[in-house]
């Protein structure tokens, strides 16, 4: 062993005692006589001290380290006469007899410090220095122990962490698949998985009643920012259960994660609410409910005006910012404008000012007397000093432009609170989506989806208002998981083939192994998938995933630092018994 | 909730509680007045009893039930007047007053019991099914068990576990990758990883200090059998440790998971043995020293008598079979026979019977005086009773045939015991192996690997006696895991590539990535990685690894459950720009 000790452990405890450290040279300042380095490992920093007066040949070799060097010193631990108590080891300092240089380096392209000049691109290129600041590292280390932390729960509770694998069959529908050329079966391919699901029902056949596996899945898709063609997930399985028993089971999950990893404890049980509601409400099927500002529908109150704007919309909706009544010209202006981007869509927004001394405001005075803008408030839930906010139009995009403005006003009142956690089931999501181009049902979720026990009459009469048996848990706004109860009965399974519009050969095709074993008892289960990137980066506090991966690719999916993908050796597509053909 | 209990759990403790069980039909007898059930679940048996005296509606449907039958009942739980105190729930039975179908099963096609009809390849066709069986089932939650054990262990000494990408870039050295061809970058691929060797060295040189992680590794070889295309092992990596810190740290994992998993307690440190001395006393890198049968060397005393086979030979070498001395002419014939066959390849074996009497026996008596096969038996350490088997010839040859007539003579005396686990560290292998074919030493682990630090000197004059700064663990003569120290210094590194022939232009088309990594403070580091599949299997006590592994592929790298690989469409080719080429 090269030392004794680490970097982060040194005390008033360990005065006098002799040590060897070993580390990364993060600074060094030379005060004339003395020379102070701050070493640096994994563990924390510690202050080294070398002295002109008692050893001028080993401060003048410390003088010259560089940033980054690899050192070993041997010395004795002495109180500070300067303390700095805000560094474990701030009451701490070494004072070096021996000095080491067990690896020099090169100046490194950026600074490895907390507030770094180097650019996301060459960070990623140098993502072994980038790891080496302390907020990426702590990323990394606060990965792993959600991971040890939701591997005991989930074995504490009884659950198998069973791995399935990699190399697996392109499925037709879903995401595009990642393909692997068989070398021993040319022509032929494996598939990466986008996900173990029918693995994961097929471990419900077999009776092993309670799977997890934290998890790589694999997407071949166009990237949006901070989406990875690999990422990993927290996929659960469950036997004999319904639906409450599998949102019990994860609310204690994630509540134990809170306690264990944040310090935090959610005493009630999480809130249910029907994705009907959070639509119409929140305009979103994932709403961040760390505050309020519901949606007030005031379409009845408005028409009939003679403000064409409203007359002619199918919908008219509102917000209440609290307190805001007093909202500038400019501060409207900049509202109008942010709901006027092309990603939010709106064509304009109206407000109406509830001053404090009761007096009524609108942009739309005109159409409307007092007493009339007085229902709208009060449709809103509005109080003096407060300020509502409307936009109208079609409905569906009138809701998703609403939801933007309510999130743009959470975010300037503050009331987003990153220390804030409200999560949230949605429960009830319509189990079909009507394809409009295609004339025909698709599974909102996948085809295995279970509908709602009450609605099964539904399937026959008016599919498209069929709930399904599917959830998702949303946190703060974000999807942190979702999954179903799962359709095990045969007869239920064809319906829903013959709803979605398979004939029964397509469905044998595409879904013949798993039909196949449904055919051999299968249990009625059921389960779940957590995002495993995005629930360590809400912990962490942050929106991007990016941190949280201690190799991510870019955007286009290169690996900058591998520099892959490559090019391959003509002797490895001969033996794949592949060719490359050129782009047309 | 389906059940209110499993049926693993019920007991005399239980006895007049009303319960609700779940599970699959094992198998029903039908006694005339009585109708028994075995219903299965993940955790055990329970018998139900449904009565034709009581409820003759319930019990005729009872027996209609098919075998693996989804049902759930509810019942009474009672005492057994036919005790079975052989199973946890052997004391009690269930007296059912309710059945529901909760879904049917096809005959399956073959029995789900320990000894089941079904062959190897049906088997994996019905994965699904073969997992309900309860080894199979078992080995998969001890796969369970000893994954949460290391990560356990692993975490509480500060390890950290970092998940590596699984797309990644080709590397030319090694086995053959599988690749990926990338879409959105025609004509370039990705790699899955053979392991994460560099991605974990620059881990190191990124500051984590204590890397670990369970991963799944890929090769694209031709199956040897027992070999997966897709396998696991525990990977892991410390800086600032030389080679006994590794061997500690995971000496002190295997003591663990044999105490937890297995209730085996070691309290001596595990043997180390050089290299050469497990060549020479056992023919073998991977002694099995469940038994002693050193070898002994007895060239020297065996030549010059006239007898042209040991003349002739570089190297004649015996081992003692203790109180065989009376082995039959057919089991000493049996014997030559085994050492004959072509994948031993000896040509003939020598004995010598050191008989209770005193007098000693062997098959070459006309060349020896008694005196000096008497100089042969001390030499071999036998006593009156033993048998010496003696062969002879090219020394490497003999070394192996030997090695492997040591190992059929341990099975045959019952040496090598089941529970009984010997672990031990071989040490010291040589750096490099001569090539004689292409001229040139290779690397015997990889290029990165350090040589021993006192033989240094020997890297610039005799290189091929350099031994390396690697080790393996071997556990009852099997290959557990095997790991190194690896160059940190960039001068022994350019040697290290100089005696491998490399150019520096080569090292760096290679390497480069790493070799630049390694300019900016890499700490002195080395590693070490456990085949999991095989460490489970050995806690498992079985030779094949397939059962613990829950979708196994077979020899010829299929799945023959998923029926994978196979051809995918000509859009997904299209999207990729590549093309099958027919096989010529």
């Amino acid at each position: 062993m090269y030392r004794t000790h680490t970097c982060g452990e040194l005390s008033m405890k360990n005065t006098e005692q002799d040590v060897v450290l070993c580390g990364w040279v993060q600074k060094s300042r030379d005060l004339g006589g003395m020379t102070f380095v701050d070493l640096r490992d994994r563990y924390g920093l510690t202050q080294l001290v070398f002295n002109m007066d008692t050893n001028i040949g080993l401060c003048e070799k410390a003088r010259k380290l560089g940033r980054e060097f690899v050192i070993q010193v041997k010395g004795k631990v002495r109180e500070r006469s300067n303390k700095n108590l805000k560094m474990p080891t701030g009451e701490i300092e070494i004072d070096v007899c021996e000095l080491n240089i067990l690896n020099r380096s090169e100046i490194p392209p950026f600074t490895i410090e907390e507030d770094t000049d180097g650019g996301e691109e060459l960070r990623m290129k140098y993502r072994y220095l980038d790891l080496r600041r302390n907020s990426v590292k702590k990323a990394i280390i606060l990965r792993h122990q959600v991971a040890q932390e939701v591997r005991k729960y989930m074995d504490s509770i009884g659950f198998i962490e069973v791995e399935t694998p990699v190399l697996v069959n392109s499925t037709p529908e879903g995401a595009r698949d990642f393909v692997v050329p068989s070398r021993m079966q040319p022509g032929t391919f494996y598939a990466l998985p986008q996900s173990p699901q029918t693995l994961k029902q097929l471990l419900m056949v077999a009776g092993f009643d309670k799977y997890f596996q934290i998890v790589k899945c694999f997407r071949d898709e166009d990237l949006r920012a901070d989406r990875q063609p690999e990422f990993s997930q927290i996929d659960c399985e469950m036997s004999f259960v319904e639906r409450n028993d599998i949102l019990e089971t994860f609310e204690g999950l994630t509540k134990c994660l809170f306690k264990q990893v944040r310090g935090i404890e959610f005493s009630e049980p999480f809130i249910k609410m029907p994705y009907h509601e959070a639509m119409e409400f929140y305009g979103s099927d994932k709403p961040d409910l760390r505050f309020g500002m519901k949606f007030n529908d005031l379409t009845e109150l408005v028409k009939g005006h003679s403000f064409a704007v409203f007359d002619s919309s199918e919908y008219v909706c509102g917000i209440c910012a609290e307190g805001c009544s007093e909202y500038t010209r400019k501060q409207l202006d900049d509202l109008t404008e942010f709901v006027r981007r092309p990603q939010i869509g709106a064509k304009g927004m109206v407000y109406l000012r509830y001053n404090t001394d009761g007096s009524l405001k609108s942009s739309v005075d005109k159409f409307y007397t007092p007493e009339e803008l007085k229902k709208w408030a009060e449709s809103a839930n509005a109080r003096p000093g407060d300020l509502i906010l409307i936009l109208s139009g079609d409905k569906k995009k009138t809701l998703s432009a609403l939801s933007e403005l309510r999130l743009e006003m959470g975010n300037r009142l503050g009331l987003r609170k990153k220390d804030t956690f409200v999560p949230l089931w949605v429960v009830d999501f319509p189990l079909l989506e009507w394809d409009e181009e295609a004339k025909r049902f698709f599974a909102m979720h996948h085809p295995f989806t279970s509908p709602n026990p009450e609605d099964m009459q539904l399937m026959q009469t008016d599919p498209g208002k069929v709930r399904a048996n599917a959830y998702d848990l949303v946190i703060n706004g974000v999807e942190i998981g979702g999954g179903s109860i799962r359709i095990h009965d045969a007869e239920v399974q064809q319906l829903m083939f013959k709803v979605l519009g398979f004939t029964e050969e397509e469905a044998v095709k595409q879904f013949g192994f798993l039909m196949n074993a449904f055919k051999f008892g299968a249990p009625p289960h059921g389960g779940i998938a957590f995002g495993f990137d995005r629930l360590v980066a809400m912990f962490g506090g942050q929106d991007s995933i990016r941190d949280f991966i201690a190799f991510p690719k870019n955007n286009s999916g290169r690996d900058v630092m591998l520099d892959t993908p490559s090019q391959i050796s003509q002797k490895q597509l001969d033996e794949l018994h592949i060719k490359v053909e050129s782009k047309k």
